[in-house]
């Protein structure tokens, strides 16, 4: 069995009977401003998609890192070692370590990781058996994309004037904060549920959205199910400044989803098998 | 057992018995203008530090890329389906397959892969039990560096003007052209060549140049042993323009050299923990 299409981490028997190495490989551009917390990030992204195969033991991630050129030296010295404590503490908590990774000197800052295990087949939870009656459970809450971004505004006069009236500097911080820390969480605690509840599908919900994540797991479904999204853990007011940001503020939003699409569409279609992401 | 210290590959023993898992990562930038021959040198590059270890067979590998902003999207649909090309091609040839990766929008083009291998001990050969008698052996010829570095300086006419007595066109390309073809080959039959006249250690030579990875194997060394080389394997010309270069043309490098240790002195010790390559 060499299972690929719609799975988060790949799966590949070995040649030692009923063993099988899940792996999965993520790396990407800092998300926040705080540099051991996007360490913790990382971490938790990668691991991810090893959870989202209820695999809940990883037996080693590497690191990968790229060092801005941009950075002076006190700053390097300052942010590395903070994203690679943040890294290496996740792990710790997820009970793995770090053996190997590589490091760049890079234009843009890169943070990213692999993670492996060798695991039993019974132990991989594929994400295709979804039968009448199951219940889609989210781990963490959305909106953490509009948290992050709203952030950033604050910092410029114009793009905050066009949300000020909907949410307060506090409310905003408050919703960093809560995005940060669910993105540092791990998923390993949802992962064992998996098995205790005998789970019949998942997947991680990363670049494209839920939306985008939840129609790739509908596609891939053995049975003839449909899929009902009917209620949804939303950071706090970060439904409402989406809505607003969507009826007003196009010209910030479509100017960077319309940068985004470009990205995508102008790699052919052969490259795309590859998960690509952009943030 | 958990190695770490002058391995090329981390190894990590896994809960079934007698079973370790071997793990390498690397990713760079572009080093030849061939994007097929490219992908091939970085698949070579990847499974080369498996290899080191006496691991011949690689059960999955992971492809890194990061595809260049600053590429058009014409050039862009013949340079990256290429380089996938080659490292699928090469990775094919060493009996492997290429099951995930990411792909990201970058300043700069990066290729890179991770190989990683489910084996029993008796398959690794660890690298720090040479004894007296041992014969060195360099599976892949030396001054690859100064054939790339070279091959750019002929579109350059002040560079080319300083070594251009030493050196022809032609035997500029055609040290360029066995520098590729070099690179781009895996090492699997020396790693397999280890097993059969049992090989008391090995090393991968890559970014730190021969002395610094020779230096690296003679110190973790268990017995005392001295390792003297004599005589080496090296492209075509190219030790008589490195000396020349050494000699006369000192401003390039010496600016080049320079950037390098900057590079590397500026990231405090533990980031140095993780291997670093700038090329």
């Amino acid at each position: 069995m060499l299972v690929r299409i719609g799975m988060d981490s790949c799966v590949i028997p070995l040649r030692f009977q009923s063993l099988s190495l899940v792996q999965t490989t993520d790396f990407f551009y800092p998300l926040v401003d705080d540099p051991y917390i996007q360490g913790r990030i990382t971490c938790a992204n990668v691991l991810s998609d090893l959870y989202a195969m209820g695999v809940t033991e990883c037996d080693n991630m590497l690191m990968l890192l790229g060092v801005s050129s941009r950075l002076s030296q006190k700053e390097r010295d300052i942010i590395v070692p903070l994203l690679m404590k943040g890294f290496s503490d996740l792990a710790v908590e997820a009970g793995t370590s770090i053996q190997g990774g590589q490091t760049v000197v890079n234009p843009w800052m890169i943070c990213g990781g692999v993670a492996t295990s060798v695991v039993h087949a019974n132990e991989i939870i594929l994400p295709h058996n979804a039968v009448e009656g199951d219940v889609l459970v989210l781990t963490k809450p959305l909106g953490t994309q509009i948290a992050v971004n709203i952030h950033q505004w604050m910092d410029d006069d114009d793009k905050w004037l066009s949300i000020k009236h909907v949410i307060t500097k506090e409310e905003a911080v408050k919703a960093y904060q809560r995005a940060m820390s669910s993105m540092a969480r791990l998923n390993r605690t949802a992962a064992r549920l998996m098995h205790k509840y005998n789970a019949h599908g998942c997947t991680d919900v990363t670049g494209f959205g839920l939306l985008g994540h939840a129609s790739n797991l509908a596609k891939i479904q053995k049975s003839e199910v449909s899929f009902v999204i009917h209620n949804l853990p939303i950071i706090a007011k970060m439904a409402v400044v989406a809505k607003h940001i969507k009826m007003t503020c196009l010209d910030f939003t479509r100017e960077a989803q319309q940068k985004l699409q470009e990205d995508f569409s102008s790699l052919s279609p052969e490259l795309r098998l590859l998960p690509i992401v952009r943030r």
